[in-house]
C-alpha cells in the first residue's frame, strides 16, 4: 500500500504509517486480552503522536501511558482522559504541571522517593485535586524504582498519608527481553514474581493494591498470561520493531520511511535519510522490499549496496528504522496510509516534549 | 557560567550554549586562517540554529554550509545570503526549491551525477537564476562523490554546457579524522592529495577551479596548512565535541544538557535526560562538572553511578552529549548562557528540516 502511495510526491525523507497493519495491530492487542481482567494502557512514547494514541483507545484500553509530563499535556490537549506518568519526577514546576493536569484528566503517577510523595501532594492540595500513586519498583532494570521491603512499606504508608494522594497500587517494567535472550522466559517470570511479592507485601500490612502495572511489548504474551499483572504498558505493539520478531507475537511493522536515492556509484546506492530521520538504536535500518541492511548511515544519508545495478536516481526506496520510538522523535509529522491509497497527516506533537 | 544560571528554573532537560566559549571558538577559527586566503564556511549542520549561524559570520566567513534544502531554507530566511548545500538532491520539487533560493541568495551546489546537473539547469533556467556548482570527489569516504577521470571530467564538461550553471570547482569530504585514527595525517594529506589531483586534472582540460571546498573540524589544522583547499567546510569547531579533544584544536566544548536528579538509590542517580535529548552516536554522556560517564541510558532516563552519595533528588547535573549535531537536533530551542549569567533563549529553527 505504502508504495503505491510514494506517487503521491511527498518530501522525503518521509514517515510512513501503514493504516491497515496498524488497525490490524490493535485489534490483535485488543484479542489478546479479551476475556482476561486485563487492560491496556499504550505507552505513547512510541510514537508521541495524539491522532494515532486516540485510535489506540479500543476495547480493555483505559488510557495511556506517559513518559514525560510534556507527552501528558498533548494527550490531555487530545481529549484524552486518563493518564499514568509511569516515571519519576523530582522538579516543582513539573510536580505543579501534573496536579493542573489533574483538573482535567485522572492522573497516576509513579513514586520511588519520600520527596516526591510530599512535593505531589503539596501540589495536589494546592490545585485541590487528587492524584492516584503507584510505588515503583525495580524489576532489574537498575533505573528506577525501590527494591527493599522497608522502603516499600515506608513509600506505601506516606502515600496513604496524604490526603490528596490515593495508593493505587504498585508498577514495575523490565526493559526489552528480547526473543534472542536465552532465559528470557524465566526473567519474565521472575519480574511478575517480584511484582507479586510486592503486592503480598504491601496486601499483609493492610494495603490496597488495585493496579499492577507493568509489561512491554516484549513480554506482553507472558503478562497476559500472568495473574500479577492487571494493566499492561505496552506501545511499540501498535506499529512494532523488526527487534521483536522472533517473539512469536500476532503484529507486523507498520513504520517506513521514504527516502530518494541521491548518489550511485558501482553498486552502491545513497539514499536521502540518515540519523537525523531514522532511529538506530537497534541496528541500521533495512529496505523494506528487498531486506536489504544498509552498509553505513550518516547525518542525511545511508550507504546500501545494491548487488547488480542500483536502483537509478530519484527512485523511492522504503526504509525500515530499527527503532519506531526514536524515529518517531526526529520527525514533525507522519503520514498515514489508508488502505484506498489516501494518505492523511498526523502531527507528532509530543516530539521534542521531553520537559 | 552554566552552573550559575540554573537557578533560574529552566524546565529539564534544558539545551544550553556557553556563549563565552562560544564566542572563543569562533574567534579562534578566524585566527587560525588570518593571513592565508583561505575562507571557512560554517557548517549549520551542527546546531540547525539561524541565531548561531548568523554570529559565525566573522572574519574570513563568507556564508555558510547546509546539508539539506530544509537547512538553506530556515538559513537563508534568517537573512544569510551565501549558502553551499554540500550534498546531492534528486527530487524535482528539491531542485526547484534550490532554484528558488536563488532569487535571494547566492546558491552553490555539489553535483556527482548527470541527471542531476540536467535537472539542476532545467529548474535554474525555469527561475531564471544561476547556479554555481561544485562537482563531488570522493575522497575516500565511500558515500557520495565520484571517482574516475573520465566521470569527472564528464561532469565538468555537462556544467560548463549550461548556460543557466557555472562550474565553481570542486568538493569532497573525508569524515571525521579522529586523535585516535594511527594514520589520520597521511589520511588527511591523501584527501588533499586527492582534491590537488582533481583540480590538475581540470585545470589541463580548461575547466576553472576557483572553489576547493572541504575538510571538517578533525582536519581543520592540515586544512589551513594545506595549499590546494579554498574553503573549509567546518561546523563542529563553534561548539565542539568530546571526540574531538585530543586533536590539539584551540576550541572548548560550549554545550551543556541540564538534567534533574529524578531518582535514586545506592550508588546510583537518574536524570531525567536520555535518547530523546542526548546524541549518543559517540558514546554515552558524561557530567561536565565531576567527568563521570553513564552507565546506561533509555529514552528519557541516563544513570551515573556516584561513588559516595548521590546527590538529593532535585539536583541539576550538567551533561555533556558525546554528539552535539544529534543532540542540536532533538531540542527545539536551546538556551545561551551570557557571560552576565543572562539566558537567552534561541529557536533551533531547521531542527527536523532534513526534507
Amino acid at each position: 500500500m505504502i508504495r503505491r502511495v510514494m506517487a503521491a510526491d511527498l518530501p522525503t525523507p518521509a514517515l510512513l504509517v501503514d493504516e491497515e497493519i496498524f488497525e490490524a495491530n490493535i485489534a490483535a492487542a485488543s484479542a489478546l486480552l479479551r476475556g482476561t481482567a486485563k487492560t491496556l494502557r499504550p505507552h505513547v512514547k512510541t510514537h508521541r503522536t495524539p491522532a494515532l494514541a486516540r485510535r489506540q483507545l479500543a476495547e480493555a484500553v483505559i488510557g495511556v501511558t506517559c513518559a514525560t509530563v510534556g507527552e501528558m499535556e498533548v494527550m490531555a490537549d487530545a481529549g484524552i482522559t486518563d493518564l499514568l506518568l509511569a516515571n519519576e519526577v523530582a522538579s516543582t514546576d513539573k510536580v505543579q504541571r501534573i496536579a493542573a493536569l489533574a483538573r482535567r484528566a485522572r492522573v497516576t503517577v509513579a513514586v520511588d522517593d519520600l520527596a516526591q510523595i510530599d512535593a505531589l501532594s503539596a501540589a495536589a492540595q494546592a490545585f485541590s485535586v487528587h492524584l492516584d500513586v503507584l510505588v515503583d519498583v525495580d524489576v532489574g532494570l537498575r533505573r528506577c524504582g525501590l527494591t527493599g521491603e522497608r522502603q516499600l512499606l515506608e513509600a506505601a504508608a506516606a502515600v496513604e498519608r496524604m490526603p490528596a494522594l490515593r495508593l493505587a497500587g504498585i508498577m514495575g517494567y523490565e526493559g526489552r527481553l528480547r526473543a534472542s535472550l536465552p532465559d528470557r522466559h524465566e526473567k519474565a517470570k521472575s519480574v511478575f514474581r517480584t511484582l507479586a511479592e510486592v503486592c503480598r507485601l504491601l496486601a499483609v500490612a493492610g494495603y490496597g493494591v488495585d493496579v499492577v502495572s507493568g509489561a512491554g511489548t516484549s513480554t506482553l504474551l507472558e503478562a497476559v498470561a500472568d495473574p500479577t499483572i492487571t494493566e499492561i504498558q505496552a506501545g511499540t505493539y501498535a506499529l512494532m520493531e523488526p527487534d521483536l520478531e522472533g517473539l512469536h507475537l500476532p503484529f507486523r511493522c507498520a513504520v517506513a520511511v521514504a527516502a530518494t536515492v541521491i548518489s550511485r556509484s558501482g553498486c552502491r546506492a545513497v539514499v536521502d535519510a540518515g540519523r537525523k530521520t531514522l532511529g538506530c538504536e537497534y541496528g541500521l535500518p533495512l529496505t523494506i522490499e528487498e531486506g536489504r541492511v544498509a552498509v553505513s548511515i550518516s547525518e542525511e544519508h545511508t550507504v546500501f549496496e545494491w548487488p547488480g545495478t542500483p536502483p537509478p536516481l530519484g527512485t523511492i526506496v522504503l526504509l525500515r528504522p530499527s527503532q519506531v520510538r526514536t524515529t518517531f522523535n526526529l520527525h514533525d509529522r507522519a503520514w498515514v496510509v489508508g488502505r484506498d491509497a489516501s494518505i492523511r497527516e498526523v502531527a507528532v506533537e509530543a516530539r521534542g516534549r521531553s520537559q
